[in-house]
C-alpha cells in the first residue's frame, strides 16, 4: 500500500480522504503537476514548481508555495514508497470552505495539498520502441489551457474515444490546427525542421517541451514554433509528442494514416536521448 | 450541523469524506443537479433527474439512476435538516478507481453519489426586488455546456471578476453573442418579445428555462429562441435570468449600462409569479 501526502500528514492511501465540500471536488478549482522520477530522482523539478506557482497565481489562489517544503515532500514520498521509476502527482485546490459557493472562500482558507506516487516504467518503454497511434478530435477544452487545472474531463473522453477507435491517444484540433495531445505537446518534423505550436493560452506550456526544444537547439536542429494543420501532420516525415513521463514518444500513425516510415523517427529519438542525458544530470 | 448523504449513508457534514483518488477530485469527472425546495417540497424534480440521467449518458457513465431512490433521499434530507426554503445539491462522479488514470475505470466501479442541503431564502429575495448588475466576459468554458459537469472553475472566476467590478454576476459572450449567465440562462425582452438563446451544446438546457418558457406561452407572450448580441441586450426594454434557485431574476444593469427603466421589468415579474404558482402546485 502506498503512503501518500495530504495536508501535512503521510497516510496510507486508503485513509487519504478529503471533504465533499472541497472546491477541487465541487468546482474543479484545483491545479496539478506531475514530476517524473528516474533512478529515484526528480526530473525537471524546478520547472514544475515554477509552473505550479504560475497556475496558482493565474487563478488568484494567493498561495505561495515553498520550494524547500515541496522538494522535501517529493523526496520523502520517493523514499517511503521506494520509487525508482515513476511519477509524483501533486494537486492543490482552493480548500474546503465548508459549503458550496461559486465565490472564492476567504483568503485565509487553507488550500488542500495532495501528493502521491505512481510506479511506472518510464525509460525503455514499448511506446518508445513502437510509437503511438493517434486520432484527431475537436479541441473542446476551456480557453485557458496554459493553466494546469484538474478540468480533465475532455482529455479523458478523448483518450477513451481513441481507445474505442483502436488508437492510443488523440491530438486536439482547433480551426483545423493541432493544439496539442490530450496530455502532451505535439510536434511534426518536415525537411529536418521541427514544428510545434507556439506558446499561448491554447496549449500547456510543457516543462518537457521547453527542455526538448533546448535540446533541439543544442543539436543545431531548426525549430519553428507555429500552429500546424492536420494535413501537414499527415504528410510529415516524422511526428512525436512530449510529456513529463513520456519524454519524447514517437507518433507513427494519425487517423489511420502512416507517418513517415511508420517507425519511430530519428529526430524524436535523438531528442529523447539528449533530454534524458541532460535531465538525469540535473535530477534532484 | 447538516446531515448529508454519501454513498448510501446519512452522515454529519464534517464526516462526509471521499478518497483523494475519486475521479471527481482528480479529473472533474462528475455531474450535478441542484433542486430547489419551497415549503419543504421539491421544485422541478422530474426535470432535474431526467437531465441528470442525460448528463451521465452523454459522458458514458453507464449508470442508471433510480428515480424512487433519489426522491427518497431528497425528501429524507429535507426532513432531517428541516429545510423550508433552499436547495438540494446532488453530485455523481465516476467513483474511485484507486489510482489516477485518464482512462475510465472498469464499468463495475461504483459511482460516488453525494447530496447535501443548503438553506437559503428563495422566495421574496432582495435580488427579486432590486435586480442584478451584470458584466459581460468572454465565454471560455469547454464546448459541452449542455452537460452539467463540475468543471465550474470558469463560472467561478467570472463571478469573482463581477464582484471585483462592483457587479453581481456575469453574462458570457461567444463571438459577440450572449451564451448564458455563469449559472443561469439569459433573456432579453424587446417590444414585448422574449428573446433567449436556442438550445445547443453552447448552453445548459435549463429546467427552469423550459418551465418559464412554458409559462410565457401560457401567457401568450411571444418567444424567440435565438442568439442575441450584447448590443441588443444594452438596448433591451428588460432583461432577466432564470435558474433553479433564482426562478426568474431581473437584470437591471449590464456593463454599467442601465437596462430599460433600471427597475425589475414586468415580463420577468409576471413569469416569476406564474412559474412559482405552477411549480408549487407540482412540487413533490
Amino acid at each position: 500500500m502506498r503512503t501518500v501526502y495530504l495536508n501535512g500528514a503521510y497516510l496510507p492511501e486508503n485513509e487519504a480522504n478529503i471533504s465533499i465540500f472541497d472546491r477541487g471536488f465541487l468546482f474543479a478549482d484545483g491545479v496539478y503537476e506531475v514530476t517524473t522520477v528516474v533512478d529515484g530522482k526528480l526530473i525537471g523539478f524546478e520547472g514544475h514548481i515554477q509552473r505550479l506557482q504560475r497556475s496558482l497565481d493565474e487563478l488568484s489562489f494567493g498561495h505561495k508555495i515553498d520550494r524547500e517544503e515541496l522538494l522535501g515532500i517529493h523526496r520523502e514520498l520517493v523514499s517511503l514508497n521506494g520509487i525508482d521509476q515513476g511519477m509524483i502527482y501533486l494537486q492543490i485546490t482552493r480548500g474546503n470552505p465548508g459549503d458550496r459557493d461559486f465565490a472564492f472562500p476567504p483568503a485565509d482558507t487553507p488550500v488542500t495539498m495532495v501528493l502521491f506516487t505512481q510506479e511506472k516504467q518510464v525509460v525503455g518503454t514499448s511506446v518508445e520502441a513502437n510509437g503511438l497511434k493517434i486520432i484527431s478530435v475537436e479541441d473542446l477544452r476551456w480557453g485557458r489551457r496554459d493553466i494546469k487545472t484538474v478540468q480533465l474531463l475532455y482529455p479523458s473522453l478523448a483518450k477513451m474515444e481513441a481507445k474505442a477507435r483502436g488508437a492510443d491517444d488523440a491530438w486536439l484540433l482547433q480551426d483545423g490546427f493541432v493544439t496539442e495531445g490530450t496530455s502532451n505537446n505535439a510536434y511534426i518534423v518536415n525537411g529536418g525542421k521541427i514544428i510545434t505550436r507556439d506558446l499561448s493560452k491554447d496549449i500547456l506550456h510543457g516543462i518537457t517541451r521547453k527542455s526538448v526544444l533546448d535540446c533541439a537547439r543544442l543539436l543545431q536542429m531548426e525549430v519553428e514554433e507555429r500552429p500546424f494543420t492536420l494535413k501537414e501532420a499527415y504528410g510529415a516525415d516524422e511526428a512525436f509528442v512530449t510529456s513529463a513521463s513520456g519524454f519524447t514518444n514517437p507518433v507513427v500513425e494519425i487517423d489511420g494514416k502512416t507517418i513517415g516510415t511508420g517507425k519511430p523517427g530519428p529526430v524524436g529519438d535523438k531528442l529523447r536521448q539528449l533530454y534524458l542525458e541532460e535531465n538525469r544530470k540535473a535530477a534532484l
